[in-house]
């Protein structure tokens, strides 16, 4: 029951400022492409725990919150996301009920039809978690409408998990395989805009193709999907909801 | 990446002629409305597993077995489905090489877009795993070119499983719910085309409810519901390929 | 190991002040029929998150608690048993060290010989594995001569997750299927102490028969179980401890 | 909902001539001490498999089989049971629809009101599972009445898995332990009748010490268990089903 | 508690001609480079299941075995391994007593210190599963000195499971990484025997780069990894056993 | 690849005084007789959850950690190892940003090659999960540049998790043995340090035991393990990363 041309609003919540470009990008740009609002909150800039080369280079805090800052907006509108930043800091990310409350104003404001986050297990990475349980927490409250805070209570939008960076030891098994071949550029213009991370932008195309190959296998007949197909693998939480199977 | 209207071509493979209705009703003849090709396969009659009542009448084994088609028919007619008698016995329903055969003869034959079956493992019931081990090895031989039956190469169908009278004994964690409201109709008239498990309308006619009320708590925002939404559960086996995340 | 005739101690830990009812109701009945002791404690009122209709009725939060406080009091009557309430606030229901600390003293006061309270996992609410959480780390703590507490130490009695709305998604796999048939009208009658959910007493009243389907279909031979068995299912947390394997 | 006192049967499938007695000879003793009818059916005798002493002896085939029959023989009588051996052969055990027959109809004569086997999984011995699997498909049809065997249709008796060699590598996670101390002294003395393995006498002994410290740790309060309490773990297949959560 | 220099013996269990060679040929490079001995049983040849392209190009079956036969020759002599055809066929694999007993004699003849395989769940290719039993299964059976058959009674290999073409949706989830750097250029050289199937070549290359990127983030510390690190990953069946935690 | 001889460094993580003797003392004398540095962390005393004889005999909260830490003292000597107090408090443990921050210091001040703490999970005891994931995310930070506690990041050491009491109800599957024989007797002097568990001695000597059948049952050809061989079980977090499959 997707939200058919330019009426959805995608929502989504990523611990550190690059995250939603390897393990989303697709999805976003095929968003803005229909026509949908598409937002990525960031919770922090990855400031301590992904900026290894900036520390090494000798920036200071701030300095690298900026350049993180440029980085993902640029992204962003290479994707044709916006992009919010609630800067909690990183390494670790704290959870607290504030951020928790911020995310449930902004679930209120944007109502989201649909979320991406982090997954649940992470044993690389704490703030991945964290992040994934915060944007659930705020979900389930914004839907109250004894919940106080500005708005109308939310509906229940579908969430995905997007793919971690060693998805078997995150229990990542993919049971949605996002068909991104139309947006593939826009995507590796995202990861262009990260600079710092340059190792990762043909480890995250080589994974798109690695989907890509798989989703071919997955896609059943008469599809007629071109060899280059590329693609990204999500995890769903809730059962779909659905007037067809297919 | 649904089959649009009127193009796709459904097929359930069921261990006992009755076991589509209850649990696949809904789906088939969403199907069947769409304009879709619906085919029931029936592995055996359930003459002796699931003819209770029959063997108390003091009945025959053939006389179980006309019984149970005519009602399977009828329940079949009911949907907008094909049905098709393998007639390989039931309790135990046993696995060959010749029934798998026969399945991928009408793999190739029927070009199934989907596949519905029993779930893999049901503790109450061997003839279910049976049904669906079967029913999923033939889909993969079907899809070889060296495989030595009439007919093309099959694509990839997706594969639904249907729900177990015990869903949570059977490992059954439902990833789709389908809507099933507008021919429930259809479902109930099926159900009834059963006379000999009566005490099963209400009780299937209650899940269809419950599995509606989670559908609507699952339904995200925005579409609208009506209090009577009726259900049925799914577990996909394969990952959903698709262009867009809802 | 049951406790025998009017020995025993059943202890429910609830987040919300509805939630025993529907899903514990016939359990607590059953023990207050024995003659046990059955106390309900009830964590917050459930006055943001359970209460919709409340809000839209434009209350405010005390009315709406006192309106809860009064249902869940008359609930617990129905069914025989003794409530508490902590009023410790919901959606969110935050997790504290002096709420624990409460619970310890609660768990030292009562001696309770069953425990029952909320799955771990829910992701549909939050406060449900918040308030098991809790709920199981105070049983733990109670059992330490050295935890500062009023009262001796805490056996190890058994903890029993009672069965959320929608078990699959939070791997609710039933393990004990309990007979309420003889108490079910009790239940009834407490359900019916919450006007605002009525559309919940007949849910919970179709459930209890297909839990009742169940029990009938797990329950051995000899039993002569009647048609209209009524059930509960749930989930132990720790091994059975028997002298007799039935 | 126990068998009471004198009224029960116990049926043990057992894919060789000694696991019975490592492995349930405490329930075994237990139910022929309450009066209770219990029957241990031995698929082989562990001829190939378990039988290397008598090998590396230089023994016959045949020779071993009536050895492992006679030392069967003498721990089943010292538990107070009866024994059959279907001798069905070993290394491996060989499922086959003849062998489930024959077992159905043991269970049509004998109607066990509680069945032990092996568990489902043991990547150390194939026999195990195979011996479970056989043992619960004939559960399974002889509870039809449709099916052609002697006697009445059996009730659906409850199943439990007794503990493997490497529990943890079997996927074993007790879920019921049984106090056996009353009758541990008749398990010691069916385990000296098999005297080819004598050094897992020692060895069962330390494990029912074992799973006596972990019992204790489960019972709750009130219980008063001897600091030499012995116990034997057992996984429930089927929702237990109750009148009283304990 | 490796095979040190020289003395191991290696043995690969492969379902078709080809899978030794993109899922374990690394390991097999690896073994020959330190002198072990190196054999892989291919029970078929994949004639039917996995050679498309002769098929469509018009072979005989005999020719494409002959076809397959040969590319794995190649293959294994480039990885310094002796290459054993069953030809059982394939499409599907047959489970037979008689095949298990082949291999038991081989497990007998080899000796082997180390065993890989395919995984045990593969929605894919029933093939790949169906070799799996049967090469566990005879690992057992050889253990037993009273299987009749030649030789000695085996140790206890430990085995490792490759890795599947779709690892998620097969439940793999590595527990080992394996470097197999140093001997690369032999595993694309092998690669390279198979000509119907280049468009593997890159796909497999590109998850040995990514296997390497993950091996490193596992790797600990001081151990000076290239940046061109290559792997292979594994997961074992029984547990690791050692003298060093490390 | 480990650590070679005398090059290592060993940190071992745990809730309460006494964990690491009975759960790791093998691991941790082994380690100290290669010459590798082996240090505890002891987040607690146990003073008042593992404690309970001092507490019947009436001692003061400051006389009863003045008794652990002096045990500890001499049970880590017994095996070569120094212990670290960070007085934290026991039942609960309670998990705070500070704690984890002196963890991170204590990581990179040790740059520990291997590491070993709790499971994550544990029905029996909440301090233990809590030291765990303290343990675990201290380790993450400490890896990154930016994180500010003095010394380098650290490297990725592996992790290991000890057996827990009741290693099945903690999801505890070994996959790995250690073999301990050699320094099994300073392990039991070790025990001895702990005069008032002294039911503990014989519980754990016959853990050893049997975690020593086992591990011969694994331990694959030629390896002349003795008759009284001695093991320890651990369960590893991340893949291991090796040059050779064995």
């Amino acid at each position: 029951m997707g939200s058919g041309s330019g009426r959805g609003s995608l929502l989504v919540v990523s611990a550190h400022a690059g995250d939603f470009v390897w393990r989303a990008g697709g999805a976003i740009a095929l968003a803005a492409e229909r026509g949908d609002r598409a937002t990525v909150v960031c919770l922090s800039f990855g400031e301590r725990g992904e900026s290894a080369k900036a520390w090494r280079e000798g920036r200071t805090l701030d300095e690298i919150k900026e350049i993180r800052r440029a980085e993902a907006q640029n992204a962003a509108a290479a994707l044709g996301a916006e992009v919010r930043f609630l800067d909690a800091g990183d390494y670790p990310l704290v959870e607290s009920h504030e951020l928790v409350d911020r995310l449930v104003r902004i679930y209120r404001e944007l109502t989201p039809t649909v979320v991406l986050t982090h997954t649940l297990a992470d044993p690389y990475n704490g703030d991945h978690p964290a992040a994934a349980r915060m944007a659930l927490q705020a979900r389930v409250l914004a839907q109250a409408i004894g919940y106080d805070a500005p708005g109308e209570p939310l509906g229940a939008p579908p969430v995905f998990f997007f793919e971690p960076h060693q998805p078997e030891q995150c229990d990542f098994r993919p049971d949605v395989l996002l068909d991104i071949t139309s947006v593939f550029d826009r995507k590796r213009k995202a990861m262009e805009c990260l600079p710092a991370q340059q190792h990762m932008w043909d480890y995250y195309t080589d994974l798109a193709k690695r989907r890509g190959v798989q989703l071919k296998r997955n896609a059943g007949p008469n599809l007629g999907l071109p060899h280059s197909t590329m693609g990204e693998a999500f995890v769903r939480l809730y059962p779909q909801v659905t007037g067809e199977l297919a």
